[in-house]
């Protein structure tokens, strides 16, 4: 394959997807209305992409307190959330228990696959599933599910791809961002607010 | 609660606090003017958002070494200090400590409960309590409080309700923008900024 | 050697290069084509040049994981990979195995002459040879092989005799950037892009 | 003292340095060129102002490789090298034997009169002392030397009487565009740069 064809290739899946990113949002409104599980990538997505080595491998990541929020929003409006990385560490194992996310998928090199498995072992099809990634490693699940989004500074392949593009940083809001985003498609952010203003708390 | 509903209340709180933000602040001048306890939500607001997390858990914060001198000079001009953080680690306690602030709530589910509670056990009104937030948890807080402040990056909704958004970012400067905010309503800023100076020292 | 003197040489070499850095890579990437070894710097290259100290010592650094897939892409084409850095830590062996990269010299007081070894033994000319830096002690380096690269935040000298500056940041992107500058040189982009999307994956 | 009362004292002291900050460097030239102890406040002008606290207190602190550079090449040149910080850490320990700086202060409530002992003990006049810092502790030191500097994002008041105000960020080479306005100043830039270059290295 030459460059160009590459080129070929991402320019027919971004016509298909006229308005990704940005700029009206009504198809995105749409497919992530559909949306029952949602999964991120981990880093670059809910981190800024940075791996912080010591003498005795990873020490730690960067998660935000945001972000978190939004992804406790996802599953207390019933939607699931998982964890989809090609990485594999107890730092994620960690970050998905304060969040009470069960499914953490680590280690895995082929995410659209990963995807196909959790849509068929929870009774969903591929449309009811999104899939927020940043990189190259994530373009085949991100293709294979129905809901792709992307970080605002993710691999142009990536955004070329994707129905939603985040403003907010990866690791900084891009995933609250997302998780409001599917909530409004869903009505259900307004519900979600509620939980949090001066009568409900 | 629909979405419209939750934008009328929120516009409704705002129209009673016209000048709410930047422009204008007369109006949180004289609010802050009768502050004797200052809060500060933690994870968001005194530190930038990032949730540091090693395969034992939370690592540490990064706060700042200037927001922390804003809050040594509330306290030194009397101005009693609070953190009020719905999460809970010993970090917080330990950043507590090198600030000699003996309020520290942690885990607090209703922030704008806690506020109540600290005002009674201080004999203070809630007029007389200011809250500086960043997210959704710490709505009920800041609408409880006569001193409402937000980090520039708050949430639309938080933003919306607060008297006072700071320009310095989370976790690098806001804290310490609000603390001279509050002093110079009160007409302390220049003995806190005395004690600094050349004669003084 | 006086300042204007120091001025004069940095001229004679950016006119000798008159589309450095970002305009015009037409001979930048006739340089990259011929690349069989490329070298990087490690702070301030790999990372933005933290240099985080704990009581017991340097305690980690920060890398890019897209800077990392950057470096396996290079490998993967047949690129040899190696760090070359002034300090010494295993915190770099310990990301250089993460990335299966086997040549990583630490502690180089002469980073010219250790290009000049890495060629020798790996029978390459040194126009053969890249490497990326950000600060003076890569200077002779950059200046020994045939194609040299620089972060955008480099010190001017740095930036003046490279053939390519990214723009993506040290330590976010600015390596996966020359990778893929290299690669695309080489006319190997796409095929590395194949490895990761729908089909190939 | 009222707030007036302090702006009046600012002003006097800014007009008494005309062009102090960024604007035409001639007089902080001068006053640079005469510099032989050079000392350097740590949080805020050394870091970012990040406080990294963890369960145990402080876990580390960010410096970086760039200013590292500059206060080496600094004391090459012969000019000594202080760093001066009220709070009190091993980490500042760590960081100044990795650079061979032996002259560290910590703990420091009073920089004025530390930088005053500084110069008695070496022989120098407080004329032949710069101080470069960030916030209103740094004050006093920075009034009592011959060449005050300071951060881009300092307090105002320190930037007021600071002679020159760096452009590059602190803890990001703030201090290493000290270094080289100091050594251009005496005309040692080039011999420090001629250390790192093609034939010399």
């Amino acid at each position: 394959m030459t460059d160009s064809e590459s080129d070929a290739r991402f320019k027919r899946d971004t016509s298909s997807n006229p308005d990704s990113a940005h700029a009206g949002d009504t198809r995105a409104l749409a497919l992530a209305a559909r949306v029952k599980l949602m999964a991120f990538d981990v880093d670059g997505t809910l981190t800024d992409g940075g791996i912080l080595i010591s003498a005795g491998g990873e020490l730690f990541k960067r998660f935000s307190v945001r972000d978190g929020l939004g992804l406790v929003m996802l599953q207390q409006a019933g939607i699931r959330v998982a964890l989809v990385t090609g990485r594999s560490s107890e730092i994620v194992a960690q970050r998905a228990r304060e969040l009470k996310i069960d499914t953490v998928l680590q280690g895995v090199a082929d995410k659209a696959h990963a995807m196909r498995e959790l849509c068929e072992q929870g009774g969903l099809t591929l449309e009811q599933a999104g899939f927020m990634g940043d990189d190259w490693p994530d373009l085949p699940a991100m293709q294979a599910v129905g809901f792709a989004a992307a970080v605002p500074d993710a691999a142009m392949e990536v955004q070329r791809i994707a129905h939603y593009v985040a403003s907010a940083p990866a690791g900084a809001g891009a995933a609250r961002e997302l998780a409001e985003f599917v909530l409004r498609a869903q009505n259900r952010l307004a519900s979600s607010l509620g939980r949090f203003d001066g009568r409900a708390a």
